[in-house]
């Protein structure tokens, strides 16, 4: 919650028109984040001072837009920012990409593509052809190139500035068979010192160090509409989940906290709508959005030995295997019920007899398979083997 | 955010009058969350069909109350809450405890303690004292034994139900030396059939095999004032920070979701008030709360190999070491500052040369000693044991 004057008339009008705002119990114009990157700003303006700059944060939080909900649209949902300010280098801006690419491959999605461009590139470009003057209607056509299709931009673009300009922007805006070639028609239709050229060109410089290529797109058509951005600009599309979206955005701007402080503060930053991103996997059911359970359940067979299963636990998480101790003294088939519905792989069968042996049963769920009379030594080596088969080491 | 219907009636008038209510963009009414747990009650009302039962859950977010804010007390802050819900078991309640204990220890707490008792024991003190008609004033004197102190509790009790009830009810609250003596005391004092006492006889026995008496006391003096629990109650306080108030509260409810559903769900669980607990630990300088940072600084000194430092961050990343790249080509003092600001111990200077030579040079900016001339094998082995000296092992 801010105060409502912190928030409004920083997102444009149609962020303020979603803003959900009321007063509070001390009469107070209060309102709810629509974004993190207002909040940061608000911090940083208050707090530059006393932190080392260049300055880095993320932040994993809630915001609400009083919108109409749609397929990846939300009136709340979580917003991962990441950002670097106090600085405009090629490095952070290629470090904010990296945590884009590195963020989704540790998701487990590996088929995706963060597209990336620079926000001045149509600045110099209309200005070789005579256009200055038609870059926000240029801008706003093309960004709707993945919604309406290249042939439609084209016909919107003609109508505007005639049929041979259009044709140059659309030449222009679709990506070649690899980064370097897209550079270098970038950089042919633009002035020998164009810096956007000169940023893009250095970052390509790293991506290839780093062996990023087929992940990271150097794609002209990426504008991020109207928003903010001065610089590089980046959006992150799922290869089987275009349509939803991009689900990472982000870029350069050129001074992140002007409403608040005098101090400039240009950054990099970007993204990632969670919430939007987490509905696709579920359509693509990657894994990594699966239902996750112990390793292990610990029967409750004997009430008077709850103490000694609490204990058994502890010494198994203790050990790295994760296990759970059937809260009741239900009847064995319901608790191995419990043991499947949760995807629970093993279970320990552990009693009176097998307290006074000092010994374990363990059952592998899958296979129906018993291994009687362990050791604790063997319970958890035969643990780690049912867990982890030597193929998969 | 919720409806305002699902959140009303639910906590009391008190938390009614505190809630953030307001009317959204399509004029309905809402409400902002002031705890976690009506919302969980309205989810499993909705889900408890479809969920493997008994059902744990955490949950880890924002909640806000229009109260008067004072040291340890806010608007908004987070709360992580954790329950099991379908059961009504000794394993449950002792879980949900050592949840408690392990999470204090895994935030680097070790002088707390987890004070618990049963909601039930006073109902029956007070029926063999025929006080039954009492419960209500005495309950809420008790609660704020730890405010106001043993002897003017004592007093508020004696002006409403006599000299001789109140001493006794103020011996049966003050804890014992031992876990055990309170029991016993307990027991004698209520009916031998007490479910009360043969509940916390059996959890006693847990504590016990796990060897947690030294964290988890027996305090017949906790309430929970009068709050919906019906078992086990549930306070944490740190030793050193104890007028706060507690970190982490809870206890046994016998129906969750009773507004929601007929389906009872008795459940158990506590919540941990982040903010104030991060306020406390600041205050007592708990290492854990101190900033954290990489482990080097791979200095930036030659623009063009930028790539090459950011593959080399990569590199240092998956051996295991933390790694940031300097994202500017400023002066070598301002990067060495920067560093020392952030409180990073090691530096990487790496230029022209030492790419054509294959070397690193490592600085330990801590001692301000040099080691020059390493193979990246040998950087890592450096940097390892700079970071882990064997005396740390």
């Amino acid at each position: 919650m801010e105060y409502a004057e912190i928030l409004l008339g920083k997102g444009g009008g149609e962020t303020d028109k979603q803003v959900y705002r009321f007063l509070d119990h001390g009469q107070r114009d209060v309102a709810l984040r629509f974004d993190l990157t207002v909040p940061f700003a608000r911090f940083m303006a208050a707090h530059y001072h006393q932190l080392p700059l260049p300055f880095k944060r993320y932040h994993m939080a809630k915001v609400w837009r009083g919108e109409n909900t749609q397929r990846g649209r939300y009136r709340e949902f979580i917003q991962i920012d990441f950002d670097i300010v106090a600085v405009d280098s090629t490095s952070a801006d290629f470090e904010i990409m990296t945590v884009m690419a590195e963020s989704m491959r540790a998701l487990g999605i590996e088929a995706f593509r963060v597209h990336f461009s620079h926000r001045q590139l149509f600045n110099e470009l209309l200005e070789t052809m005579d256009l200055a003057g038609e870059y926000l209607p240029v801008l706003r056509t093309i960004d709707k190139l993945k919604k309406i299709g290249a042939a439609e931009v084209e016909a919107q673009l003609e109508k505007r500035i005639g049929e041979q300009p259009a044709r140059k922007i659309l030449d222009f805006i679709i990506p070649e068979d690899t980064n370097r070639q897209t550079l270098e028609k970038l950089s042919s239709a633009l002035p020998q010192d164009s810096p956007a050229v000169a940023r893009l060109q250095s970052i390509l410089g790293c991506i290839e160090e780093c062996s990023l290529d087929t992940l990271l797109l150097l794609d002209p058509s990426i504008t991020r509409g109207l928003d903010y951005y001065t610089g590089v600009v980046f959006e992150t599309f799922l290869n089987e989940a275009a349509d939803i979206g991009s689900v990472c955005s982000g870029g350069r701007y050129n001074d992140l906290a002007s409403l608040y402080t005098k101090e400039k503060l240009p950054g990099v930053g970007a993204s990632i709508g969670l919430d939007r991103l987490v509905s696709a996997l579920e359509d693509l059911q990657v894994p990594g959005s699966q239902k996750t359970a112990p390793d292990v359940l610990i029967l409750l067979l004997d009430e008077p030995l709850l103490g000694i299963y609490h204990n058994l636990g502890r010494s198994l998480r203790s050990s790295g295997v994760s296990a759970e101790i059937y809260p009741s003294t239900k009847k064995i088939a319901a608790q191995l019920r419990y043991a499947e519905k949760r995807g629970i792989p093993l279970a320990i069968f552990f009693g009176q007899n097998e307290m006074e042996k000092n010994i374990y049963n363990l059952r592998d769920l899958r296979l129906r398979q018993n291994y009687d009379n362990l050791t604790f030594q063997d319970l958890l080596e035969r643990i780690s083997a049912l867990l982890h088969p030597p193929q998969d080491r």
